[in-house]
């Protein structure tokens, strides 16, 4: 297992493949070993100023005092445009809420708590279609009428993380009961057997499985058994499961990350097969890294550092205006999706999560430079200095496309999960400078483990 | 009933919304005549090239010569980057070409009239999904095995087109008693029953209706009506019931055309509610103005002028940029689609068709004006000079944002429609200004017919 701290060089000098030459920080060098701490400590307090503000944007906007649950749906002053409820959201917003509770001792209020369990009761009251089945709506009316259902499993998933995260916060077992037995439909319809989410199996259509499965799976299996050996164990096998399923969308000899491949792990023929999601392959990178930490597997973490890490920023990333494209197409071709150039709030989180965890994890000093990179450019571009939150679709060249908080797809999730993630990493990371320069401790502390780096 | 070439002075002065104030033309003024057919003139060469060379490009490109039907995900320089076979294109090719050849001498080649009969016969094998069911698919594997099943009417539309196409060119009954009954279908799930399509109606989703819906039946019933008494008759009532329905769309005191009303007509809530599609709006305008004219509805002719053309042109153009936004907000909110501010393609060529038609039909020149503003946009930003065909998609700005020249909604239809629609508009307005200007016919000639403005 290789130290938290100790210098790597980048094998190939670069690692970005943007023509920077990466320095390896110099064993010894007080005064770089300085400036890496300023630079860290001032990391994390933009990020903890951050987090405080874009906590209390959703906290002054969202909450739904009527029917419980939040609204998303929030202009750019935060004003309520429309008040359906996404049910991914609602499930966001409630983990998002209990975790903060739980991990960070200054949002340890009875107001994050009670929004949180009105979210929570809202879900349970009103999020499956036709209970006692499991299968969730996608968005509801206000008072939680079905309004739209899809075909897959991703609102079930949300469910079950908010209920695992309200089981932790309240210590109530009906939140756990229900985030167990959904998960285990969820396994059932995602490797027994499909059907009962609607979709029909049609002849033309190829055995495709796309990446977002196996990565919510094992997100969930790194949620249920957090500090539970029990559920831990029980879920082990599926996590290698998912963990290997994931590996299988490196192709083209390791040269790219694709989106959709065959269920035995083939490339698939034409768009659908070449589709490519650079920050979602970011995503994937942090789930698997932190199952490789859990796990202990130091050649699996690297392999996951240089193919999920470097590989989709090396080609994903707009070499003529900064930010991460939305989608590619491995042929380099056109892609079919009219949003494709546009620079997305969520892929630059998760890019910000994913480098400063493979830093945290190997000391390569090119990972801590393509986060700053990636937090400078998304501090500057989706940062709303004036309203709080960020924006979360610029185009290609970085304006703001919509001006949005929030909406469909645009919860209290992934900024706020993004920096609570990052203030905890880098704090981890502060404390072991501190450790290794004080006097007499010499050696490298262990690596992070994965409740370190949450 | 108006005459066609009478001058009306725009009620108001600028009409167009952007405050270029338009001039009528006086009568008697021959230099200035000289100058309109001198304009139209000209335009009817530039679109009729224009069409050759769209035209050239589809039939260099897109035809399967192994299975029969249509590529349509073609690059920019016709190369097939995809060989799915999307529905809805695979009809409207084959409508295309059989309307070009039925219409446009220079179309009637043999190599045009077997594409078209070859598309026709992929459609008859392979387009059902479960025959004898009339549903169809969304998209097909190139040997015709049903990857996607859209639970809407729209394949089943433009198959419904196709066939009654093939019928005129062909005289083969066949083709007729296709387009007949699917036809049937169709207007069943639209007024009896829903439920075939598949799509569960849930408590929480309003009785909403899309425009698409009542425009699409509407097309259809113009589409058989042609020539064609009896049918024409059986429709009859049914295209009143579809204009009706889409003039139902008008909402806010005659201020917003809104792209979705509740089934009796009222504004929805939410984004749903506000939700405007300018370019729809205008496609709308012109299908409501050919229902007009064979109506023989003056009053309703200019409704539609007013409330389908130069309303959604006053609200749609982009002010800073020119080209019409692809979605709005009636409330001049932001819209949640990534979409929302860039330059689609069609909705700029339905609007060529909508104020030439409406030109046609009123004699304003100010129609004429916005035909050429969004001619002269038109061409200039979608038109590729190198390789043929239009790009579809601009970012706000109006730069290609996907170079691809087909895909899974762009084929061989809205540019060659609009391209032969306008050219052959053009040419009777032509002759009726030199019917006008020849001695002894001073009276003004009566309004174009459906089929003259077709």
């Amino acid at each position: 297992m290789s130290g938290g701290l100790r210098v790597r060089q980048p094998s190939g000098g670069a690692r970005s493949g943007d023509g920077v030459v990466m320095k390896g920080s110099r064993d010894g060098g007080d005064m770089e070993k300085e400036q890496e701490r300023e630079g860290l400590q001032a990391w994390k307090e933009r990020v903890g100023q951050e987090l405080d503000r874009v906590v209390a944007f959703w906290v002054e906007h969202s909450h739904d005092q009527e029917h419980g649950g939040f609204f998303t749906c929030l202009g750019r002053d935060g004003q309520v445009y429309d008040d359906l409820k996404y049910v991914w959201l609602q499930g966001r917003q409630v983990w998002m809420y209990c975790r903060l509770y739980r991990k960070l001792e200054r949002f340890r209020s009875p107001e994050l708590l009670d929004a949180a369990k009105a979210g929570g009761e809202f879900l349970l009251r009103y999020a499956r279609v036709a209970p006692p089945g499991k299968k969730c709506a996608f968005v509801l009316t206000r008072d939680g009428r079905p309004v739209k259902v899809q075909r897959t499993i991703f609102s079930e998933c949300f469910y079950t993380m908010a209920m695992n995260e309200l089981w932790r916060v309240t210590g109530e077992a009906r939140y756990q009961s229900e985030a167990v037995e959904m998960m285990e439909q969820i396994v059932y319809w995602v490797r027994e057997d499909p059907s009962g989410l609607g979709r029909p199996r049609l002849p033309g259509a190829p055995a495709s499985e796309s990446m977002a499965v196996p990565m919510m799976l094992l997100n969930l299996v790194d949620q249920l058994g957090e500090a539970d050996e029990e559920l831990a164990g029980n879920y082990a096998e599926l996590g290698d499961w998912c963990a290997q399923r994931i590996l299988q969308h490196v192709q083209r000899d390791g040269q790219a990350v694709l989106e959709n491949v065959s269920e035995d792990g083939e490339e698939l023929s034409g768009c659908l097969g070449r589709h490519q999601n650079p920050g979602h392959a970011l995503e994937a990178g942090w789930f698997l890294l932190r199952h490789a930490i859990r796990k202990g597997d130091p050649e699996l973490r690297a392999h996951v550092i240089d193919k999920f890490l470097l590989l989709p920023f090396r080609s994903g990333w707009d070499p003529d205006h900064g930010g991460l494209f939305y989608f590619q197409d491995a042929d380099g071709l056109c892609p079919t999706q009219l949003e494709w150039a546009m620079k997305l709030w969520w892929p630059h989180s998760e890019a910000m999560i994913a480098f400063l965890m493979g830093y945290s994890d190997s000391g390569d000093p090119a990972l801590l430079h393509l986060f700053r990179r990636v937090a400078d450019y998304t501090f500057r571009q989706f940062r709303d200095p004036e309203y709080g939150e960020w924006f979360g679709y610029l185009n290609r060249e970085g304006k703001v496309a919509l001006t949005i908080k929030g909406g469909p797809f645009k919860g209290c999730f992934h900024v706020p999960r993004c920096l609570a993630m990052c203030e905890e990493m880098l704090d981890a990371l502060l404390s072991r400078l501190a450790l290794a320069q004080s006097p007499g401790t010499q050696c490298t502390p262990a690596a992070p483990s994965p409740e370190g780096a949450k």
